[in-house]
């Protein structure tokens, strides 16, 4: 999508032939590009969020293994390399399965042929995650398309950040509020501010913004009463995973929506690629694993630094805090799954036809 | 309650004489005095929010008033004293109230008792507050009893802040919970950090690890995910206003949270003074104001300073925000009220009978 004007994906090749992302740990107060010039910077720019999104982090790690080949294209180093990327944020599905799907691929290949091999299979994975999410933004536009029609309007709400900024392009939740807005349809996006780390604000209200989406940015404690007002006609969010019942992982709070979507019989949507689908877990609210993040994001706030991006203490010393990184929405509040392959129920009969280890 | 281990109330006579109260701009980073030396300096603490919550306000104007008192008598001046006192803050039930119950006694006395008589006014109103709190506190410990005796813990969640700070003491969400610590029972706090004025983060855990009460901020997201995974025992917030019907206005997220409470079955109390109860209003949910405050507070946060809490950007510049500052809970999900007569169901059957208007 665009930024400052210009149409840009998350990862490209600069002029010089470098592989270049941006630097999201500072924006929006700064607009910085981070070069991966070595498969260390990919280690670094995953484990340090200079990338998140599960999307962009699989991208970004088959750079990190192109990178690997391209200094030393040995089985021995390639084999350290996967490893060392995937202990970066080892609850991210998408990082290891890009890392064990090249090397799978890379073991077959001469060494000779392996750096090129590994780019072009990089280039290709960025690629298809564009082309996922350009289908999930066409049939979650539908949707726009027909309460617009309806209403005169289309007022949603989205949580966290699931834009292009946490993929290739396009983003999930986001890439039928792109393509709608594109269509010049009446909408207005609401971005929960989404603490602890703030990605509505620092992230999708920024993304929005620069393609020229209007936007306002609430509290995550406004979206309830925005929806008994009838002011929101729409929630649509992202997903970390997708339990074969349905039941929905998200960035803490999600559930906190959809009840009160439910409550005002407000439509609730789940973007995303089928491939976060896991069918092994069954029942999502008692076996999705959630992550403690620790009290930091807490007990902190980011803020406008000199230098973009910095955590200021936001609660008095010697005070705990509890962090639960994520939450699971259950499937009974999902009105339906926005996937590549169309809007599915969010339930076992919704999403057992696309299970491809069946 | 407790400050740095020396009990105190909300509002005080120093030892010079001076009325004083806590600067809560600046706390939990700093913790200031500020001197109400006339009705200006009144007038000033309640605009700025030196002083907030509903009962600390009236408790303020009624220093205010008697300040005015003692440098002019006169009918006029007190008159006027009490027009700028009514406009500080005007949503604020408790502030006219106080202001206009003063003026109608005043109106009555020679002009040469009325300061003397108005000093005793606002103290009598500071200890009646105080008193009425003490007996929702003694209401309120009953359920934490009882639960603590079944299960062996009571992990309570507030939100906002409804503690002595907004009060003359004890508070009323957070009186029951003194008292329940000061008994020994094993209780422990979630305390939302309640965006955009962080009052949960700024005073509630300030006012609780002070107190010695063990307290952890979670963010405004969590409270559903703890709910869901049987971490939390019992909810009790304050109230800005509870309509006849027993729907109940307070702190925009006070809605999410006793969605979240009912989905999962856990017991939603709201604690405060019958006088909180607003007769004239049917319907809480459709009849009740809500206070649109501007987008600063959205698209800032508060954290440490210098000199105390300070407002610093946590969004981008550009984006618009909206700031609904409350929301109201239906009755529905209010399992009781807890009043200082005892508890009492949120509906006109259970809050008719203390209609004293009726």
């Amino acid at each position: 999508m665009k930024i400052a004007g210009q149409r840009t994906r998350s990862v490209w090749k600069s002029e010089a032939g470098h592989i270049q992302v941006f630097d999201q740990r500072k924006l929006p107060f700064a607009v910085e590009i981070f070069t991966l010039s070595s498969c260390a910077d990919a280690e670094f720019a995953i484990s340090e969020m200079v990338v998140r999104g599960a999307p962009l982090i699989g991208i970004t790690a088959a750079f990190g293994l192109a990178l690997q080949a391209q200094e030393d294209p040995s089985w021995e180093a390639l084999q350290a390399a996967a490893i060392r990327l995937k202990q970066t944020r080892p609850t991210a599905v998408n990082l290891a399965w890009a890392v064990d799907m090249m090397c799978a691929h890379l073991s077959k290949c001469s060494i000779g042929s392996r750096a090129v091999i590994a780019f072009d299979m990089a280039w290709k994975l960025l690629d298809d995650d564009v082309g996922v999410n350009e289908r999930i933004g066409q049939h979650g536009l539908e949707i726009i398309r027909s309460i617009a029609a309806r209403k005169g309007r289309c007022h949603i709400l989205t949580h966290c950040n699931a834009g292009w900024l946490a993929t290739g392009d396009w983003g999930t939740a986001l890439a039928p509020i792109y393509m709608a807005h594109d269509e010049g349809l009446p909408l207005h996006v609401y971005a929960d501010e989404t603490r602890p780390r703030s990605q509505g604000s620092l992230l999708t209200a920024f993304e929005l913004r620069e393609h020229g989406v209007p936007v306002e940015i609430i509290v995550d404690n406004a979206g309830g009463h925005l929806m008994q007002k009838n002011l929101v006609d729409l929630v649509i969010v992202g997903t970390d995973r997708v339990a074969a019942n349905g039941d929905v992982a998200n960035k803490i709070g999600t559930y906190l929506k959809a009840l009160a979507a439910f409550d005002n019989g407000i439509p609730f949507y789940v973007a995303c690629p089928m491939s976060t689908v896991d069918y092994q877990i069954q029942d999502g609210c008692s076996d999705i694993p959630i992550e403690d993040r620790g009290p930091f994001e807490v007990l902190n706030t980011p803020v406008a630094g000199p230098e973009g991006t910095n955590w200021m203490p936001s609660a008095p010393p010697g005070v705990g805090a509890c962090n639960p990184g994520f939450d699971v929405t259950p499937a009974r509040l999902v009105t339906g799954i926005i996937t590549e392959h169309g809007i599915v129920s969010a339930s076992e009969a919704g999403l057992a036809p696309f299970n491809q280890q069946s």
